[in-house]
């Protein structure tokens, strides 16, 4: 590839300038403020989430939407710093992709809800959507972290939101399945779609790549969105439950569950490294997996201790992929997992999605013992719940796989500007870096700075 | 300047402690607890904020103030961080002000709205105002940043509250114009009063100074304030504003400004800067001129397009003055304004403060078509009102420029420990800093540290 | 001590995964979702909070929740990482540590408490209060800080989260003492905790070690802690006082008992070093004093100027400590207390029960003044009161001694894995930490790193 092609200061200007003026200019047309009155199309039949429109407060879910927000641009944002030169590209390129992914997010998930008059009403329950949306892209972005260029990541920005917002709608109204959490619509489509994306873009060269690790202050920024991430998924999984005691609930399981989770991620970490050490890359990721797997029965009845043994599990698996699994899908399937959303988003993501059929499928056995007004139906309805949320599955792993290939390959045109091997998981590509820090490493490193092929 | 005077050891403690000690005896006089109960005074006449009084619960803006609080706290202190060696007084001085100027604010703000037992009464709701009153010191901080001791800047502080309490009382209450989230009394006057006092304090010594740059990780300390600047951003602008639809509104157009922001000003660095490179100093600052730029006209009904419209353009001027516009102030008119408050806050709240102008002038266009109840007074009322927005503007200026002058004047006396010109951007000269860090920088240098002259 | 020991491949894991699997059984016993149902139990007698019940939204307390979960884990965790090389292990293991705390506080506090049927039911209240059940430890961690073992410190989480539950259950519900804040029964009892099992597990050769010290960044990452405690310090000490006034009351307090607090220390930080420079450890840690201080009697009814005046005492205290009585700990009574706990949990914790203790005996005053409905027992009530406080100071401080001398015994067996002294305060014992790092350390120190005595 020539190297001018890394260029960015005509392609990347003139797209994030166009899809910006588009964006605005479908806002005019489409998007108004809620003024708080009904005016209910014919989009939301179905929606289990509507009753929050009863709320009298518009107020009311600001908190945790704020919450939320700080996950997506604060935790994603900073998790991603952990490499050793790409901190840059990490939590700017997060905050490029999700303030346009918010706005593209409000628009997909909207056109399939539209009120009677044809128009978006903007509500607090609407901003926490679109930034579930945005949550999607920047998982895929963890698996191709430091292999694409601005100009790519727009692309699959814009892609991949509007398959999201179709298997959304899928998902949550024609199949009526439950996901308050999202592991399914969010963690695994997320989590596979840009697995995909990555398998497209595999590049041998970048095996064992100099760049693709960590220092030891980039590790402590990486450890901020960890922690964040942390503290808020309760906040992530119950926003968009319904009020009062399921609210609560989902906020309790989530709570639990996480807690389980950093247990058994400490100790398995410990159990499979080199003296019994600590790795950061499981307490920065694998801390994190009980909150993915509890998204899709956080609001379901599993009791605290269920909640607690999912958690415990996800912590496992997850640490354990990062050991023993991401190294044979880079060297077997040609699959480079950046930062390993296989092992944080993509198996957390179908466990939760799996424990969410199970949760279903065991209200059989709670109504038979409580014979409650549905008992006519038995066991029928629970039975139908339980394939619905393995359908819910299905239809997200599959519009991931199947969509992030065709992204990878849109992506692939050889013009968008991809970085150069050599150049990767570098911001000196695409950023101005300061000089001094240049020098420093190279001292540090003790040899001259010589792999800058930019010029 | 003999190098002794940079000695705090007498001066600071004595200043800053009695400083405290007034204001805990001027607390003791007027600052009571709110029992929830009336006490109207005179002071709350044409205060358009005042039916907040009328709130049952006293906690419910305290979310609000928390978020404010971190942008006050983590937003500001950490943007400035971006400095190579002067991160410790950014975060640490950034507290130590707003600490003093959130009391002093509280009291030269409620001096102003007395209950009528001459107290006043401390509620949530002017605890964020006391917040803001802090925003502006922070603002005009920034234009300072490096160049000044701490009692400079504590005596700044004084100054700056006192005059920020005269005009905002101006523009609020006798002007009775809108300014939501204070593009004009906030962040035009913060801007303005803080690149007076930098004309003022005017070295040519410190041109191209070699400590006044980043380093890798300086910078992304700074991004943490952003961020949090950048997520909160639609709370500050709403905090005040009428609870309910009018407080959604707010949130609203400031989150869609922002997002309309970040893609226009990632465009225009790229595009201005050598091979289409991005620059920290954009990302970090330009980004957040949409919330700026809203501020004024958050709560008025301008459109989810017209919000982004306005955040489009605060990112590409807000970019494009730090390009070209900061340069030419620094060797041509002699303002040395170390973080770019000129182009983050400065043109960014006038230009606020016009599209309130406008705004407001164009609910005649509105009016005309509703028939609403106050058509008898078209087109006169909504005229006066954008004559009095205009006011507003004038008088946020005037007294920011005049102020800051005055004040700088008062900074430059030769007693108050201003730092030599090889000192500035240094935080050795007021703090402890570890011995190693030196070592290890003069190593990464290539040279002895050899520039301290505070012996 | 063998250099095997430090391997914790098998008893860490075991250890974690046992105690985890453990409290997951006791859930599945004892805890269950609260259903906003009354199952009042014999626990809640005399218990002053039990009124919180009543609210309707169990959401309501949710902010605060995450506010106090933010101090937990943000705040203590980096506020640790200000030493050099042990980063990872104070963030790391202030997660590893708090999550499992949580679990376990939660049952410690539940058993006294349980509900008539013999369950636990999980509220935002209950959380709040295994948070705070947390801090205890995290404040003890400070003490031990860089000195002992994962596995020591999990023992000491399971020790010490028991015997606050026995003080807390004495202080709270037999004395029927007030402690809003906990200035008592969390900052000062986890203080000496930690303080009396650092004085057992002293070491003369940790005197004056390298490593403990910190670089110019990992003083910033502290200055995260610092600054999300100092800003959230208002929601702790609020967040289980009734609602409305009262918890309003413990805002103010709190917000201007900091606000002043900052003032004194910045001052007495610099009277007492050199050249009257301003040291990062007065400004990470004294600034905090005045909300320990503030705490038991927040929601009294001090005066602001009362809460101002409380603050300021603290941040004096608070610096004179660090400056002068921490050395003299350490070298003469062998308390090396790493984090200075002493002096920002210890005596400000102290002063704040003696605080109460005078506001709550002040109320003899107020009553004679007011001649209110309780006036026929006048003075006795008060005076009890007051007496009750101070037995609660006592208790706290008893139970803390005690219980930190025989846990310090418990951690002292020698196969808990304790790091041999020449590698403690560094990460790489338990931690596989970057390589590239360690070469530009070993580097700017002029030396080749040699002081690793893992293999």
């Amino acid at each position: 590839m020539p190297a001018y092609a890394t260029n960015m200061r005509l392609k990347f200007p003139i797209l994030a300038l166009t899809l910006e003026i588009i964006t605005i200019i479908l806002f005019s047309v489409f998007v108004v403020y809620d003024d708080g009155e009904k005016h209910d199309g014919h989009g939301d039949h179905g929606n289990s989430n509507s009753s929050h429109k009863e709320a009298k407060d518009p107020m009311t879910l600001y908190p945790m939407f704020q919450d939320v927000h700080v996950m997506i641009f604060i935790g994603f944002g900073f998790l991603m710093t952990f490499l050793k030169r790409y901190g840059f590209s990490s939590v700017g390129l997060n905050l490029l992709l999700a303030a346009f992914a918010l706005q593209w997010g409000l628009l997909m998930q909207g056109l399939w809800h539209l009120d009677a008059d044809g128009k978006i009403r903007v509500d607090v329950f609407k901003m926490i959507n679109a930034d579930f949306s945005t949550a999607t892209v920047l998982i895929s972005f963890g698996a191709v972290l430091g292999k694409t260029s601005p100009v790519q990541l727009l692309i699959m920005t814009i892609l991949e939101i509007t398959i999201f917002g179709i298997n959304e709608h899928l998902v949550a109204n024609v199949l009526g399945a439950n996901d308050v959490g999202a592991s399914m619509i969010i963690h695994a489509f997320g989590a596979y779609f840009g697995l995909a994306v990555a398998r497209v873009l595999y590049r041998p060269a970048l095996r064992d790549h100099e760049n693709n690790g960590s220092v030891y202050h980039s590790d402590l920024f990486a450890m901020i969105g960890t922690v964040f991430l942390w503290m808020f998924w309760p906040s992530f999984n119950s926003a968009i439950a319904n009020p009062g005691a399921d609210q609560l609930m989902a906020v309790t399981n989530t709570y639990f569950s996480l807690a389980a989770c950093v247990l058994s991620a400490y100790a398995i970490s410990s159990l499979v490294e080199h003296k019994g050490k600590l790795d950061m890359v499981h307490i920065q990721n694998a801390t994190l997996a009980g909150g993915v797997a509890v998204g899709t029965c956080a609001d379901m009845n599993i009791g605290p201790f269920g909640a607690m043994l999912i958690g415990f599990v996800a912590g496992i698996i997850s640490t354990l992929g990062f050991k023993f699994l991401s190294p044979i899908l880079a060297s077997h399937l040609g699959i480079q997992d950046t930062c390993g959303v296989h092992n944080l988003h993509g198996m957390p993501g179908i466990l939760g999605g799996i424990a969410g059929i199970v949760a279903v499928a065991m209200e059989v056995l709670h109504m038979k013992k409580n014979y409650d007004n549905n008992f006519a139906s038995f066991p029928v309805r629970p039975l139908r719940s339980a394939a619905m949320q393995a359908c819910a599955l299905a239809s997200s792993l599959g519009f991931a796989l199947v969509g992030g290939a065709i992204t990878g390959l849109i992506m692939k045109l050889p013009f968008w500007g991809q970085p150069p091997d050599q150049n990767c998981f570098d911001d000196s590509i695409y950023w101005e870096v300061p000089e001094e820090e240049e020098a420093e490493e190279s001292l540090a490193h003790g040899e001259h700075s010589t792999n800058k092929a930019e010029a």
